[in-house]
C-alpha cells in the first residue's frame, strides 16, 4: 500500500495510490496518516479493503501538492556514516556501532517543496537515504526479526546537511542538520509488506540532471533491522517515528575542490527503488 | 504566572497556581498548556484576569500527579558545556560558540516521575538546568533583545545523561541523551514577566540529600538571550520548543574515581530559584 498526504502545507489530507496508480481520498476513513494509523491494524485493513474494492473517491492530481507522507512525527533518528564508501569519502573511520544523531520533526517538508539554503551557508549538501517509519512501540528488542516487526513502512528521505555548521561550528552534528526545510520526506509511505527486502534498494540522486549518488542499501554497514534493534537499546521507538538510515557515497563534501555545494536555483532529484521520486529546487533563506 | 499540568500520564489537565499558591483548574478556559497557548496573548491575558479574580475552580492537590508543564513539545534543543566550571570538570575546552545537541520530546516526564536507568547502563548521570520555553516563532533574530521577546517562560529541566552511551559508543552525544524518561520537566512554567533576570538564578541538585551541584546562571558562558539568538541562525524556534541551557559543575562524571553514577533507589532533587523543585527516584528499566 502506498499512503500519502496531499494538499496545502499544514492542511494535508490522507490519501493512497490504488493498484492502478489512481490517487484515492482517505479522509472519509481516517483523519491522517500518522503514528496512530500505523499502529491500528484494523484501520489499515479497512483502507486496504476499500482500495481493493475501488470505492474510495478519486482525487484529481493536477496541481495538487504532495506533502510529507506522515503527520505528527515524534522524532527523526539519523544514522551517520552507514555506507562504507560514504564513510571513506568523508575521511572518517568505519563506525564500529551505529552513529546516531537527530533531526527535529519541524525540518520535514514535502518531496517537491522548496529547500532553503540557510543564511551564511556556503556548504549546503545533499544526502539521499532510505527512511524507516515505525509502526509499533519498541523497547530493548532482542533480535532483528523483532525489529522488522515494528517497521510500518519505508519512504525516501533527503537528509540535507550544512557541512560547516555540522563540522566546524563547535561540537555536535545536529547544528548543521536542523535548518528549516532540511528534511524533504516522501512521496509515499510504502507499507513494509510491499518492500520484501529493504537491503536490495537502489538509491540515486541527481543535481541539475547529473548523477551524483548511485548506491544500494545492500552496502549499508548496519542493515535496517539491525539499526532498529540497536536504537531500541538506547531509546523508545514509537509509531510515527522516522529513522534516516544513512547515505551512500557521492555527496558534495566528498568531492575534490572546488566542492560543488548547493546554490540557489539548483534542482535536486532523488529516487529509491519502489519508493518513488523527490525533486526540490533550492533557494536562499 | 505559574502554569502547570496535573493528572495521569498522557491525560494531564491545564492548571495554574494563583498568587496565594492555590492550584486552579484552567481546563474550562484552554485545552492545554502548549505552544498554541503560549503564542496566544489573548488567552494568556484571560487566564491572568481569571486568576486575579479568584474565579477559577480550585483543584485538590492531595495525591495529584504533576506532569510536565508543557504539552505538544516540538523539539528540545540542548546546550552543552555552557558553564565554565562544568566544561573544566569534563576536561573539555571552553566552547567558542554554543555546542548544540538534541533530545526528543518523548523523553519528557513530570518533575516527580520515576526515571529509568537504561539496561546495561553503568554511567547514568544528573544535570540540573534552566529550561527556556519558546512562545513566538523565531528565525534569524538580529539581537538579544529580540531573543528575549520570543521567550514565553522558564522551568527546571533535568538533562539526564548516560556518559558511556554519549561518549564511548560511537560519535554523537544524542545516543546517551535520549533514553526513556531522561528529561524530567517542571513543576511550573513560570512566565517570563516573573523572571526579571534569567542570569541571576541559583541552581541546586542533591543526590540522596547530599548537595552535588550548586551554581548560578550568572556563570553561563552564553546567556539565555544569546543562546536563543544564536540558535535562530541555525534552526527555526517555534512556540512550544524547549531549550535546555546547560548545567553547572558537580556531575558524577566530573568527580574522582569511583565516580558516583546513579543506581536504582537513588533520589535526585533539583531546585532553581523561583521555579520550584523536582524530585525523582531512579529505578532500573
Amino acid at each position: 500500500m502506498k499512503l500519502l498526504r496531499v494538499g496545502p502545507v499544514g492542511a494535508e489530507r490522507p490519501a493512497a495510490l490504488d493498484e492502478r496508480g489512481v490517487l484515492r481520498d482517505l479522509s472519509g476513513l481516517v483523519p491522517d496518516v500518522d503514528g496512530s494509523l500505523l499502529a491500528d491494524e484494523t484501520a489499515l485493513a479497512r483502507i486496504r479493503q476499500e482500495l481493493a474494492g475501488g470505492r474510495l473517491p478519486v482525487l484529481d492530481q493536477a496541481g495538487l501538492r504532495i506533502g510529507p507522507p506522515l503527520g505528527g512525527i515524534g522524532k527523526i533518528v539519523c544514522i551517520g556514516l552507514n555506507y562504507r564508501d560514504h564513510a571513506e569519502e568523508t575521511g572518517q573511520a568505519i563506525p564500529e556501532e551505529p552513529l546516531v544523531f537527530m533531526k527535529a520533526p519541524d525540518t520535514v517538508v514535502g518531496p517537491e517543496d522548496t529547500v532553503l539554503i540557510p543564511r551564511g551557508s556556503v556548504r549546503t549538501d545533499w544526502e539521499v537515504e532510505l527512511a524507516v517509519v515505525i509502526g509499533r512501540t519498541a523497547r530493548y528488542l532482542e533480535s532483528t526479526e523483532q525489529a522488522l516487526g515494528v517497521i510500518a513502512g519505508y519512504t525516501i528521505t533527503h537528509d540535507v546537511s550544512e557541512r560547516e555548521f555540522m563540522l566546524e561550528r563547535g561540537g555536535q552534528w545536529d547544528k548543521g542538520k536542523n535548518c528549516e526545510t532540511f528534511n524533504p520526506l516522501g512521496p509515499w509511505l510504502v507499507t513494509a509488506d510491499e518492500v520484501p527486502d529493504p537491503q536490495r534498494l537502489g538509491l540515486r540522486l541527481r543535481v541539475n540532471g547529473a548523477l551524483k549518488q548511485h548506491g544500494s542499501t545492500a552496502d549499508q554497514i548496519f542493515p535496517v533491522a539491525e539499526v532498529v534493534r540497536y536504537l531500541s537499546q538506547f531509546m523508545v521507538l514509537r509509531p510515527g517515528d522516522v529513522i534516516n538510515t544513512g547515505t551512500p557515497a557521492g555527496v558534495a563534501n566528498g568531492q575534490p575542490y572546488p566542492k560543488p555545494f548547493l546554490r540557489p536555483g539548483d534542482v535536486v532529484e532523488l529516487e529509491v527503488d519502489g519508493l518513488g521520486r523527490q525533486r526540490q529546487e533550492f533557494k536562499s533563506a
